[in-house]
């Protein structure tokens, strides 16, 4: 994986081509021996090469382009594409009336010079942290191949689209971790900014209070660059943070809470590494973490908000369904408007008593997930053992959503060990701030990256 | 001219392609018997046949593209495009540094798909609304050609382009009616937006308080389509608005002096139509126009920041400047900054005043420029007659940016009359109801139009 700035240079230098990028993307994902045909469900074979030329030719003439201009990126399956049916991992909307226009992000990434090479595989209607789709199959986490570990999700193609080369980037969604969980599971990063910065129009909802829009690659600049194009803005460097004297905090409610051996080992050793370069590390209680559970004891947003927008085609059809996504969807009818309501309210209060506790800080940090990614026939199998993983992997991701927060996941393990994610995360709007603290952290994790 | 929908359509059908359309504006340009030499300083002739064959590429397979994609548009030459010098009409910036980056709007036209074919002659440094330019010369009205007569500035080379098939439309700039005077006096269509909604970052300046970005056109529908890239949103159709009930006031004070018999007369016509359609018009004191003349007798805001931004290039090289231009500009040093602090008290007393007696009204109408346009000749040779017909013809559009509002000029005229603009505004941030008003105007006045 490069980082997208050395091959933006490599295209501004004429060393390579958006179309040799491209047709190489390409040549990855339709490789039988490879994972790309359960990392993406479509692909636009004929109409990226064109779209790369075309690039190429503008670029030639010394004309400037847009800020992805000619590089290759895949987009989750829940984004509608003008005249395509938007299935969102399903089989149920397969005979959909297809899309009447570009979603706002796919707009931008094409404003933006973006080469889209296809729609990438997600758990069905992005319910779920792991990344199963009995539907499609399964990507498998590029870590461990052999042995066959789940890759994270719900933006589970999305990210092997990446590690495998089949994209240089790639867009996700996440409401509950759907992108900082399988960036952290494949070794990537990923960002999720705050939800209100990027139109979720256009995406297939899964919780319209928690739907979030962001970037799945190799570096935080990356992120940075995918961002600003998603969220509208002017891309722009990020200021240089020192890492001396930053002031981060250490959650001691929920999210140290049963790390495996392996997370605990790199996450600890991640965080003697930031002491040590300079920066201060705080303990502190985050209390209303601990309510969280509770409060979606009922399914929280997702059960009710997505029952409210498949209340007309599940009923009759719920058997086209992934059934562990069915029972979680219908669930949602339980729900009354008052336990709703309780929840709005809850949910408010919580964003106000971190949102004041965390403004003594410039992060939070602490492991995007609890454990290593899990093999992934177990998971296959056994319903229980799904919902209990499913649970501790959504669990610390999660609490960003419910804060209306921002967060990014980077990779903290030692190369050639199981992939752990250290996620930084920060109240809402604190977006731009946050990539330049977690640049300065990723600066000082470096060292664990080379050979 | 043709309405930008009927291109687009064109387009879309395979009818025409981007490299027809773009080849044939240049070709125009190019012609040595037309206006191309002055109306541009500089022609994209090698890479604008590009841009325009890698959109027809990107059409033919099938991907969307952005709103304007394939669409030869001119840029004033005020603009920076990234590499080139920006000499906003001079000749004394011939040897500035190249702009290290397009200005956002370049960036916003060219991420909409828009093919840029030149940057189009004006008024040095947008200082007159004549037009006239003595460095690159002065390129005529459409109208009346033998006879020669002014096309209006300072955005002159915009209004020609598009008249004369250069381009499909034009982007200009409005410190006092820049896009206005010349759409009015060419039988274009120019709309001024609220100034804010549309970033003036990477526009050589004349006034910081009024510069305004907007675009000529031969519609309204065409003005609205080009405003919503110009401001990074969502294109949208506009909607239908009914002439009848529509409250529209004429201005008692300032606007409706010193018409001459032409423009009376086409303004007369008009009001008639649109009051027969069923609009009401309401006579309206706006005294506080009558107060701007001698609120800015000491240069008003383009004198005093026109000096701050020349200061350091005009010391020295004055005899490089348009003479009448350096004038102006040098008269700026005279105002002290308690001067400068008195006018923006007035102004921000106007504002309030003038919306809280518009806010009876859906729009003000009244003529663009009192006069028809005058002959080129006597103007180059005689200061007192150009500085006299200058502030008459600015008078009225110049009176909108005081109050810091929007405003679109429409031809109100018969078919093969001199051209008269109807000129429509609103206070700030009404933009889009105010175009969609236009509209309803417009298609009450297209009878005149046919022959």
């Amino acid at each position: 994986m490069i980082s997208l700035d050395y091959i933006l240079e490599a295209l501004e230098t004429g060393e390579t081509t958006s179309e040799a990028l491209t047709l190489e993307a390409l040549d990855r994902a339709r490789d039988p021996a490879g994972e790309g045909g359960r990392a993406f469900l479509s692909l636009y074979e004929e109409a990226a090469p064109v779209v790369a030329r075309a690039s190429d030719m503008v670029r030639e003439a010394g004309v400037p382009q847009g800020p992805l201009a000619g590089l290759p990126i895949s987009i989750k399956d829940l984004f509608d594409v003008r005249g395509e049916v938007t299935k969102a991992g399903s089989r149920v909307l397969e005979d959909a009336e297809p899309a009447a226009d570009d979603a706002p992000v796919v707009k931008r990434l094409r404003a933006a010079g973006a080469v889209l090479v296809g729609r990438t595989n997600m758990t069905e209607f992005a319910f779920s942290g792991l990344g199963l789709n009995p539907h499609y199959g399964t990507p498998l986490n590029p870590y461990d191949r052999e042995t066959g570990r789940i890759p994270g999700g719900s933006s589970s193609g999305a990210a092997v689209s990446v590690t495998d080369g089949m994209a240089v980037a790639a867009i996700g969604s996440d409401t509950g971790g759907s992108v900082r969980i399988p960036a952290a599971m494949c070794g990537l990063t990923g960002f999720k900014p705050t939800a209100r910065r990027v139109p979720t129009t256009g995406a297939a909802p899964l919780s319209w209070s928690l739907d979030s829009v962001g970037a799945l690659a190799p570096t935080v600049a990356c992120c940075t660059l995918l961002d600003s194009v998603l969220a509208g803005e002017e891309p722009s460097p990020l200021p240089r943070v020192s890492i001396e004297g930053l002031r981060l905090a250490v959650s001691q409610t929920l999210l140290l809470d049963g790390l495996d051996e392996t997370v605990a080992r790199s996450f600890g050793r991640a965080a003697r590494l930031i002491a040590d370069a300079g920066a201060r590390l705080f303990e502190t209680p985050l209390e209303p973490f601990g309510e969280i559970a509770s409060a979606n004891s009922l399914g929280g947003f997702p059960g009710a908000e997505s029952y409210a927008w498949h209340r007309p085609l599940i009923v009759g059809r719920s058997d086209e369904y992934d059934p562990r996504v069915a029972a979680r969807i219908t669930r949602g009818a339980e729900q009354s408007a008052a336990d709703f309501l309780d929840l709005q309210a809850f949910r408010k209060d919580l964003v106000g008593r971190v949102e004041r506790e965390l403004s003594a800080f410039d992060a939070v940090i602490c492991p995007t997930v609890p454990v290593v990614p899990p093999e992934l026939a177990p998971l296959e199998e056994d319903d229980e053992l799904f919902a209990k993983t499913n649970l501790l992997v959504l669990r610390n991701p999660t609490a960003v959503n419910m804060m209306d927060g921002c967060a990014i996941s980077i990779p903290c393990h030692r190369l050639g060990d199981p992939p752990v994610g250290l996620m930084l995360f920060a109240p809402a709007m604190h977006d731009r701030r946050l990539l330049a603290v977690a640049r300065a952290v990723e600066r000082v994790l470096a060292p664990l990256r080379e050979e």
